[in-house]
């Protein structure tokens, strides 16, 4: 083998959990490599906190692959590899998140290849569906579970009925959460792959700003129990969609009915979904994370890029966020068991033309909860509606509400 | 736009359902091709049954699109069509599953691409996913609902109890089978499909004559009506997988429990998963089929090309065929309702060493059902004790028994 073709050298910038299962991959799959390329991969240098000059590495490298995370310095490091005209691998979704314009301008310029497959999605193939099987589609909808994490998460609470900060310490137990959970369980993970999957989609600039998200932290055990009364079960989803001639991407715990391609999804798995009229749907599934699976997803892309040329990411529409989207919601309400008060709850409600799918009631001692699934209306509506509740003085707590999608299969 | 780059023609062959949604969708998407490639597709010249000549057609193309179907003409098109130097595209499972080795030999030798993403598993990027995303992936296991027709009877038998027949007769009028259904309820079809599959994910040679099949038109509504009490739900089952140093390809229906992945695919969906240690499973589900959305997938596979330069398949290992496989079963007997019958029917299989998992056992008049599900046993052990109990002389109808997936999850 030593005689064969030129090997291709392979720069690894970081060598944690991903940087060292990609090493390990590369040297297990190197006859494959060979194989269907014809060029064996060998890591020629690696860049590590305390080990490592980049400079050096750069020059001995024939294609450069980032699994450092952060911004800094890697988008430093990234655009000094393409500018050297080294084609470039990245798993790091907040470098494409916040610097997607600046990084895919430069590799159009050097004219090389910038893949990202493990970005988003952990070993789901979603980057390059979007980008290759449906790159001439009109998408009108992506979304999906892209949090491991949290989707762990609200599996747990919902079949164990456990709290939140209880199934957290177990999910940190089980190293499915990190010691500081801020990131995911706010939804701003989430939020960073959705910016990356709406520009790919809607073939537009999305930057991690534009993106609005929720997280799981105030879920509430009760929550979870009245909606499996209801058909219903919890998800954090990650939504961009055209939506009156623009976009709307957006992060947010969303209950869905039984029937839903993704209700099924629990534990630290991620589903993703495209919409499209050419296609109807399709839905793909599998591990969130994982070392090995995350390496492996940079070795598929380091295989396409020695394979053959593809063009890079570029935007060809300017598509404004549309900030008031419709959605369907779950409302829970803490009120004083008397007469009347669903009366009035139901008049207030219908004052702002929201209407209610269905409704549960149970008295507890003084209290009683209503909960109910409202039809589809303008967030704003909704919001309307909840501020003139909040002023009738039956509720003995602030309401608490949660994105539905109505759609029953 | 008429002053812009030089167009890329297309030569059509075929014009069927599929080949004038094909026809429509590169007008309706010229502009989106444009931006993403560069260059503005076209319809240089359509082949029907009755008009149009092929050598012009060839002459006047860039790249040939074959929808026809059928293996005569279609395989010396597609091989005068490369020959002269046109990437192809083609949606036709049958053409690939029965001349693959000879048609990627020329693919290669004329140095264009071949592509196919069309001709399995409809708008799901199944091919691109194994050839692209897995092509260097040590791929343990290909399986699937890869024929919606099949799966639209299974699912509608188990909801409404209704017989193969009358199922059948809806699904005819609904237009999800046709006149002659052979090729679908026979798994013929599903049968061409896993030979692609099996070839990409296997880099072996896989032909058509090497998957067996079975088809669903033996299945009772009663199999499905003990089933629903066992947990069990059927698929028409495509299964490529590594066994004992070869690969065993079969299609066959098939029982899972209700934790599956495909266990929630109904009516006329795909759905395909991938398993390998590296990436531990995807599974990738959408509609099976429909013009539009055939159309699409070729339209995707055309915009690859005009993107850039790829390999063509190529086999790089010889493995054998194995026929005698694991699997666990259910079996339906029909024996006298007698004393010492369950106890003679479970000392055959005890002395075949086949181990009962759960039973589900009924009286009906003078006879009973036996229902049982069967730990995973070599299938030969298995047919030998079904042998066995066809000697015994209790039962009162031929043993009925149908493959199941164990795995619960």
């Amino acid at each position: 083998m030593s005689e064969g073709p030129k090997p291709v050298r392979i720069g690894l910038l970081g060598h944690g959990t991903v940087g060292a299962a990609f090493a390990d991959l590369v040297a297990e799959r190197a006859d494959a490599v060979e194989a269907a390329t014809g060029r064996r991969p060998e890591i020629s240098g690696v860049l590590t906190r305390s080990e490592g000059d980049f400079g050096e590495i750069l020059e001995r490298s024939d294609l450069v692959v980032e699994l450092m995370g952060g911004t800094d310095p890697a988008r430093q490091f990234a655009i000094d590899a393409m500018r050297a005209g080294r084609p470039l691998v990245t798993a790091n979704k907040q470098l494409l998140a916040q610097h997607g314009d600046e990084l895919f301008g430069i590799a159009r310029e050097a004219g090389v290849q910038l893949r990202f497959e493990a970005a988003v999605a952990g070993v789901i193939p979603i980057v390059r569906t979007i980008q290759e099987s449906f790159g001439v589609t009109e998408i009108s909808k992506v979304f999906g579970i892209v949090n491991g994490t949290t989707n762990f998460i609200l599996s747990e609470m919902a079949a164990s009925g456990a709290s939140y900060d209880d199934v957290l310490a177990q999910a940190q137990e089980l190293g499915y959460a990190e010691a500081d959970p801020t990131d995911d369980v706010s939804g701003a993970d989430a939020a960073a792959k959705m910016a990356i999957l709406a520009r790919l989609a809607f073939h537009t600039p999305v930057g991690l700003s534009e993106v609005s998200y929720e997280g799981i932290e105030s879920i509430q055990p009760d929550d979870l129990a009245y909606a499996k009364e209801l058909g219903l079960s919890l998800k954090l989803l990650g939504v961009a969609e055209r939506r009156d001639g623009g976009i709307s991407v957006r992060v947010f715990p969303c209950f869905l009915y039984r029937g839903h391609p993704l209700a099924p999804i629990e534990g630290p798995f991620n589903a993703v979904m495209v919409e499209a009229p050419a296609i109807t749907e399709v839905t793909m599934s599998g591990p969130g994370a994982g070392g090995l699976q995350t390496a492996s997803a940079v070795l598929g892309d380091v295989v396409s890029i020695l394979a053959g040329d593809a063009p890079v990411h570029e935007t060809r529409a300017e598509l404004p966020i549309v900030a008031d989207v419709t959605s369907s919601f779950y409302l829970h309400l803490e009120v004083a068991d008397q007469p009347g008060v669903l009366a009035r709850v139901a008049t207030v409600l219908g004052e702002h033309d929201v209407s209610v799918k269905s409704v549960v009631q149970r008295g507890i001692g003084d209290d009683a909860r209503l909960v109910m699934v409202i039809h589809e209306c303008l967030e704003s509506r909704f919001a309307a509606a909840l501020a003139a509740l909040g002023e009738l003085g039956d509720l003995r707590a602030p309401a608490r509400s949660i994105h539905v999608i109505e759609e029953e299969f």
